[in-house]
């Protein structure tokens, strides 16, 4: 009876978040809907007419550093969010007035606390609040009228390096969120608090104790030996030496996604801490991890830990994202993910079965494969930089640390029903060094310098589109630098992106290769394209404002080419195309 | 002999300038010309496909702060500007690729220095040199192909309150620049140096003893009792009491102009220090004045002072434009000005003959008009702030003390023959207080709130037409606030300008109330509108970027209604629009 009791609620993800996804005309969630799919049903603008498409409007945030995430749009009204500081401006789409300014002010010893720019992806929106996650950890909700603070709590302590970048998701009456800090020996977890009051309902931590992971030794499953199993007692504790656990990463930045009929939302961990991986012997459970947890409670439905032992900084943290799809043929409740560590895994989300796991980059060379039946990646032992040992400078690994994709979010398009994948295609040099733990401080522990895949078109980044059913590329198209903004794909036939010299553009969807527009934003773009109608008119946009890790040299003012862990040099030719400065660029067909 | 030997070097202005300026596809200087009139052949972009305008491209300069001024092209390059740090960019017009950039190390400690915002009005080009002309007083000149600096030397010293600015301006061999600190109690002058070596070939102050001034007694002439007189012997000394002067403003900071066929250039200077009338007994010349300087020795061949005795604060430094059009019937080299103090000069540039002085603002009402004999504008004692002395408010004082018009510079079109003139409707409150000078601390002495012209159109703008032969406002357009950003006049029949809001908009030259386009740019405009061509297509742009004295309350973070000298209020409406950032958009029509 209480089981069936529950059922209405599992039901509703939140009914008015839902009311506002299904109307086309907004732009409700990060990802435009709770799948992280991506995909807008407008049409106006379109294969054939996009070629006109227009600059309708733009407007600046005030604020120079990296710009990720996007606006979001509800009923006519515009919700912008931006990096450090983090602004809120709600704008009248009518008047393009600004209605309400909200500027928290936040303490900017803050700043330098962020390990890769001091980035914001975005708002939430439900119920008439529009919801903020703070860089200083303070998780605000705002009356969405008045910009008027309703409640806020405070989500961890910057001053041990526990800061946030993620965007706040509404599942359900919780909000989500996670914590950064992987570089400071910040122990991740993720938590829920209620939609109504901001109170804790659960916290669930990546490494530790069951109970405080949230995971139930027997009925947490995992994919092992070519099945699922339960997790068994102490999954993380046993896999880590000493109390390194505590300091251990393992932090939950990404985007989460969730399935109402499972009622479980997913998402990824980062890396275990530090980067020396001679101090961390063992697995380094549950870093690296892609969770499904029941969103009322928090409990770990299953856990798949894509890199253990991680020895290259490849966090799991990249975005989940939910599609029923055929795989091998067969129609399935897929989950698909492309990790840092370059294999993209399919897997069936209602139950962690891992289904297939294939590089999504030809130059990916730290492992061979992923043995289907234990689920982990089989290390070469020439990138092994823990086989190599600390102070030995590990050359030539594929990918570089910020992975063949990082935070920029792919999109699935049920059309084509392939996913558009803005990728990094750069490799490195790794050198591990010991490193103490000093509360606060960084923790990294390794030196690193970053370059363009050798042996390929030159460039550092390739615009993909991937068959998640098969594992296969289908096309890739090369990018002078790495495409670090999230892509949307539209009924229009479209998929669309912005690049780092700050280009956007639009590339026809069942032929990646044709560009079929392309403007030059004011800046280098990181953002996330999205799209809205107003007034019977389809906007497409994007924030352009180059920054992130790979523009942390501008972003930050580095100059030493290993500086930014090895970004600096990378991505040093970003000054010939681009300069710093936050704003929005709003596109729309001709009247 | 020697006289005639010299005429060669006075038919040249600049071979290189005046080859770039006759090639309408450059913007050659800062106003497009010597003649500050901001007018373009061009014509492709016009009345009737100016609706169908685009954004081609856009550009960040990474700088927040106010962006006056505009870019530079030159043969298919365009050398861009920033406020404080003064960045300078070469971008390649067929790759929109940075080929290089030259950012200038400053003390930060000149960023307080600056009395209304860190702006900078842009750079000058010749004989394959860029000039900047940066915060700190630093004239440099850059290699135009690699932007390594050829030459640089101090103007002054910043730790004085002696900052820039002013755009340079290249006159015949000469680079010429100003200086700012008008309100540290800086003693203003003009300075020439050589473009070939930045060796100081004269340098002429505003105040002072004759010689130090340029001035000479005998032949330096000013309009007096209907005439042309010689100034006379210590025409400055003896209107300031005791040494005032030294610490007696008239900066520079304006737009300049020349005349080649006369080898004159033409300049205003700034108010007199301090901004308590009481302090300074006297005419306080020559501040507030008109200079006409030979280019060579830089002797003023004659001065007119627009308003003896400042109790306003009304600069005197805004452009002379120089147009050869009728006055009152009568064919003339006419100098036409829009001064701060709300009165429109047309002066023979020849010899500097009085011939028109109008309001041209209505609400104009400090004086009830100029006496067209003494040249002197007759004050009404209710709003003589001297005459109701130190601690006293005088209330409803029009306009403002940033004029009718301020930096902003206005255009000519030798079509219509008009002046199009972007303007402030403002008027204030204004009382005085005793202050004591110290050496790089600010001198102003006086508390000011400003607020929209009573009883009128509720707004703090208006963009006009002025015929100024004959002293008329043709027509006027209503704006929300301040025009602060300066015109453009086209051979298409266009007048274009932006707005403090964020507006780029054209109107129809013939009619100005006839708006037919306008555009939403990412910030605020106080950048000056200019035009080019590349590749057989025109292209308009404007700087966005809110700041300079309108917007220093959001460029320098202020809140106070009387902060920014009062127009912290004024313009509080301002944050309901726009927010902070620099970037350059780029117009032209589709393919
Ligand atoms: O370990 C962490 O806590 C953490 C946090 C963040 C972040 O919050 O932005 C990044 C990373 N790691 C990281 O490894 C990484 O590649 C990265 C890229 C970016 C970005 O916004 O471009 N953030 C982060
Ligand atoms: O007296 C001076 O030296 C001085 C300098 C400047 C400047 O250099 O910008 C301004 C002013 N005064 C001034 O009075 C004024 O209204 C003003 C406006 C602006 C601007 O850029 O918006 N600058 C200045």
């Amino acid at each position: 009876l209480a089981a069936s009791l529950a059922v209405p609620s599992v039901a509703t993800a939140n009914a008015d978040v839902e009311k506002n996804i299904a109307n086309s005309k907004n732009w409700a969630m990060q990802a435009g809907d709770m799948y992280n799919q991506r995909y807008s049903k407008l049409n106006q603008i379109n294969k054939g007419n996009v070629g006109k498409l227009q600059v309708a409007w733009t407007f600046s945030t005030g604020v120079l550093r990296g710009h990720e995430g996007s606006p979001l749009v509800i009923d006519g009204m515009m919700y912008l969010h931006s990096p450090f500081p983090n602004k809120v401006f709600a704008i009248d789409l009518d008047t393009q007035k600004i209605k309400w300014k909200y500027e928290p002010k936040q303490d900017p010893a803050v700043i330098p606390q962020m390990c890769c720019d001091t980035v914001n992806r975005g708002l939430a929106y439900a119920e008439g609040k529009v919801i903020l996650q703070q860089a200083d950890s303070m998780l605000v909700a705002l009356d969405a009228k008045s910009g008027k603070v309703v409640w806020s709590t405070k989500n961890g302590d910057p001053k041990l390096g526990a800061v946030n970048t993620n965007a706040p998701h509404v599942f359900k009456d919780k909000v989500i969120t996670g914590i950064s800090g992987g570089e400071w020996g910040v122990r991740g977890f993720i938590a829920a608090y209620n939609l109504s009051d901001g109170k804790l309902a659960w916290k669930g931590y990546s490494t530790g104790p069951d109970n405080e992971m949230l995971i139930d030794p027997d009925k947490t499953m995992t994919w092992t030996d070519g099945a699922l199993k339960p997790v068994g007692k102490d999954s993380s504790l046993k896999t880590w030496k000493g109390d390194q656990w505590k300091i251990g990463g393992g932090t939950t930045w990404g985007w989460y996604s969730y399935d109402k009929a499972l009622n479980l939302m997913y998402y990824g961990t980062g890396n275990p801490s530090t980067w020396n991986p001679a101090q961390r012997p063992g697995d380094n459970k549950w870093s690296m991890t892609i969770f499904a947890r029941d969103v009322d409670t928090g409990v770990a439905k299953w856990v798949y830990q894509m890199t253990p032992f991680d020895e290259w900084d490849f966090d799991g943290i990249n975005e989940m994202i939910l599609a029923d799809i055929p795989v091998k043929g067969k129609p399935t409740k897929a989950l698909v993910h492309f990790d840092r560590n370059g294999f993209a895994y399919t897997m069936d989300r209602t139950n962690g079965a891992l289904l297939v796991a294939e590089k999504y980059d030809p130059k990916v060379n730290w492992a061979t494969h992923v043995d289907m039946k234990t689920g982990r990646p089989q290390v070469v032992a020439k990138y092994s930089t823990a086989q190599n040992g600390p102070d030995v400078n590990t050359k030539g690994i594929c990918p570089a640390a910020l992975g063949s994709k990082d935070q920029q979010p792919a999109s699935f398009d049920p059309n084509t029903g392939l996913f558009y994948v803005p990728t990094n295609h750069v490799c490195m040099d790794y050198e591990p060094f010991k490193v103490e733990y000093t509360a606060g401080q960084p923790y990294v522990g390794a030196t690193l310098s970053m370059f363009p895949a050798p042996g390929s078109h030159g460039g550092m980044g390739n615009y993909i589109t991937w068959d998640a059913g098969n594992g296969k590329i289908v096309q890739s198209k090369p990018e002078k630098f790495s495409v670090w903004s999230g892509s949307l794909n539209t009924a229009g036939g479209l998929s669309c992106y912005g690049t780092l010299e700050g280009f956007f553009k639009c590339v026809d969807a069942k032929d990646i290769t044709k560009e079929l527009y392309k403007f030059r934003t004011p800046s280098g773009i990181i953002g996330n394209v999205f799209t809205y109608e107003h007034k019977g008119k389809q906007y497409m946009g994007v924030f352009s404002g180059i920054g992130g890790w790979a523009g942390i040299g501008m972003a930050a003012g580095l100059e030493k080419d290993t500086d930014g862990l090895g970004a600096v040099g990378g991505y040093k030719e970003l000054n010939q195309y681009t300069d710093l400065g936050g704003s929005l660029t709003i596109f729309a067909l001709p009247n």
